[in-house]
């Protein structure tokens, strides 16, 4: 990808966040945990058709880059609960902003709808 | 997902926009559209690993929805090409804060790197 020159951002950083936020699953579990700490369960309830299997990987990667904190409690059995960390809730304008382009493309779309 | 009260975003935008920018390809197809107009083998080479059939996919569900545009020219053999629409172009804010978040979040990275 080239970059273009009335661009202001930088391709390399965009695609940093693409590694990060891009994929089936990510920015999935980022909207959910935004909504406040979740449990594996919880997690696996919001992220519609993730596998087990896969949602250990994907928790694993973000609390690797430091986007997820993993907290364990000495129940019984052990209680593990996931949480943004203060770099994951740098990532709120991002939400912002999608949800506002949405928002926004929802309405025009709507606006076109033969009446 | 519950809605957080002291949430801005409507969460209903939020899972539409997920709908449309999540899986696997989709951000990387925009990226690459919005550097420019892209014809098919071109978008191929940008976005690493998708096949053709996929990618075929990908752009029908963005033409679907109004954010990519497939023109065709009468040339032997016939050349398409894909760009954003009006509607695409108005994804450049998220594709901004993105790029921000993660230049932000690769400095903060940075500065916790052992010296």
């Amino acid at each position: 990808m080239e970059n273009n020159e009335d661009c202001v951002f930088d391709l390399s950083d965009l695609q940093f966040a693409l590694q990060v936020l891009g994929g089936k699953w990510k920015l999935y579990i980022l909207t959910s945990l935004y909504f406040g700490k979740k449990r594996f369960k919880e997690l696996e309830r919001d992220v519609l058709g993730i596998s087990p299997k896969m949602l250990i990987k994907e928790l694993k990667d973000l609390e690797a880059l430091g986007i997820v904190n993993r907290q364990t409690f000495n129940t019984v059995p052990i209680t593990v609960e996931y949480s943004l960390t203060e770099e994951g809730l740098t990532l709120k304008p991002v939400l912002d902003h999608m949800s506002e382009w949405a928002g926004g493309f929802k309405q025009n779309a709507n606006s076109k709808m033969p009446t």
